[in-house]
């Protein structure tokens, strides 16, 4: 509790004065002014996080939170519930889509089993389970109020630990059937609009299937009365271990000011209810992509964020938080790089 | 003449067998089918293309056509003439947008001077001036037919040597002052829109500037007459040789079948003319980015393309093609590396 509150009272403003730096190198740059768009704005973010107008963001995490949710055993997922204990000791084999991905970008990843209902016994899946998956959310609530801390607090020590080892750029992302369900639950106390909007395939639900899942979350949320004022109330009436952990990454990359990237529907679920924690953490994230989960594109609509990345991808594991690491690498190199007007070669003649 | 016709009649279908090969290694990945989404697809089109289930995409290069429009004399741009010839020298020296990000992604660049109304003297830049710059449309014709025929051959030969030199991937750009001008009128001929929808700032114009670029090119039609039935017409009377280069880089690439990226809005124009040219070429290329630039949105709904990535960008340059590069690459390792259901870790359990 103690690091939670310390956490959350730790994040402070951007820098305006690099930003306002930043602004004039990008205005003094060999191209028209605002003809690089988002690799601009950008570039005036990460100096609002760092203090520094040139950054280097070459050392990059993706931290993947492992975890079961009681609510599958209502079908609501095509998976069964070893699915996850399955994919995350695939990530760290190196043969998901994360794995592949991760490598690609030039980022490392942190698994981390903070819930999976499973002993894994998996080198490289980092033990940091609070209880073996969360309970049945149509049956009562996902976990205790204190498990809800004990899961943001883990994520707020992952990021610190990445930051003491030199991390500069760090993605979120997640494993955990069920996790649609809890995700669009979550949203839906939220987003001023019906349930059935913001309730999708999963992995890949029938129409039926979704049906079903609508009813179950409608239910939880009836019999849980989560108070959408308090976030830490909903996670653990309605959330999940994962999603939890993830809300410790943002707060953790907020107090530390470390540039932070969302990747899809569940861990955008997670970046809202960093925000409804402190409203501060929203500048130091960066989206990456519509997720073509259902409820992907009207989470970003609702957080006014513009994802850079429209590649239909509803896999979750940070997979789009490779493509927003790469865009971020190129918008340092732009401010770093580019010739200033003066610095132009045969100016003269101009 | 006869290198235009050859290349045009020398390009060939998909490769059926090997898309089909691709949807089902797809299918047997460690994931949910059609969780890539367009990683998914772009991976079997590339099999299309090149008759391989697994490609490898790493020797990259962009071309970059530059050339000077005789229309800038109207006032249709905030630069000096000059200022296309300064943008090929910082290329090549390494201080621009394109510089910086190709570098990013791991590209080679070749830069060809195909029209810049100045002797560059430069090494680096290519030589194979066609003329110095275009005439003004608003007098007359931008150029020959011949000499578009000859504009085509050298984008079609450019090609042919980074094919001859093991390029696996080509992106298109440009530098011509002028040429958002020589664009919004081509695209004006197909598009069944107002030009008004169609014409934006370039590289910065006032909204006064924007009326007298929409009044110049209604002026340039009117007075040119251009038939959209036949494309070389309309590229020599309204287009411009930057445009007619890349034209001859888009037959090129689905002649030798090497997938090309289409950059911004310019890039956009010459691949609706190689299209009208021979609607096969379609097959061989990928869209990037949304360009920021007024027609950039509407040239590729009109194309029913998707770009990958939206980030307000509008340098051209090539700027685009290196973000759609990285998720070309990263499509290829998806399929070359996942894991299928069956390779994957404790399967057994599941």
């Amino acid at each position: 509790m103690k690091l939670f509150e310390e956490t959350l009272n730790s994040v402070g403003d951007l820098y305006e004065e690099a930003m306002s730096e930043a602004r004039n190198r990008q205005k003094s740059l060999f191209k028209p002014p605002g003809s690089l768009g988002k690799l601009e704005t950008m570039s005036v973010q990460l100096a609002g996080i760092t203090g520094k107008v040139r950054n280097n963001l070459s050392k990059k995490l993706i931290i993947i939170m492992g975890a079961d949710n009681g609510v599958i055993e209502e079908g609501v997922s095509v998976k069964r519930i070893e699915t996850t204990a399955s994919i995350t000791k695939n990530i760290v084999a190196g043969g998901t889509g994360i794995s592949v991905l991760a490598r690609h970008a030039g980022s490392d990843l942190m698994v981390i089993d903070i819930g999976i209902n499973a002993d894994l016994h998996c080198p490289g899946i980092i033990n940091k389970k609070i209880r073996y998956g969360t309970g049945n959310i149509m049956k009562g609530p996902a976990m205790t109020g204190e498990e809800t801390i004990r899961a943001i607090e883990t994520g707020i020590e992952a990021v610190f630990e990445a930051s003491q080892k030199g991390y500069q750029l760090i993605g979120t992302g997640e494993a955990g059937i069920g996790n649609t369900t809890t995700s669009s639950a979550i949203f839906s106390l939220y987003a001023g609009t019906a349930i059935e909007d913001i309730t999708g395939i999963g992995a890949g639900l029938s129409d039926e299937g979704i049906k079903r899942k609508i009813e179950v979350i409608k239910k939880s949320i009836e019999l849980n009365h989560p108070d959408p004022s308090d976030p830490v109330d909903v996670l653990s009436k309605v959330g999940g271990l994962d999603i939890a952990g993830l809300v410790g990454c943002y707060l953790g990359c907020a107090a530390r000011r470390i540039p932070v990237v969302i990747d899809g529907f569940i861990s955008g679920v997670a970046a809202l209810m960093a925000i409804k924690l402190n409203k501060k953490t929203r500048n130091f994230m960066f989206p990456s992509h519509i997720s073509s989960e259902k409820g992907g594109k009207k989470l970003m609509e609702f957080l006014s964020m513009e994802p850079v990345v429209s590649t239909d991808m509803r896999l979750g594991e940070g997979t789009g938080c490779t493509m927003s690491f790469f865009i971020l690498e190129g918008a340092c190199k732009i401010i770093n790089e580019m010739f200033t007007c003066k610095e132009a070669v045969g100016q003269e003649q101009i």
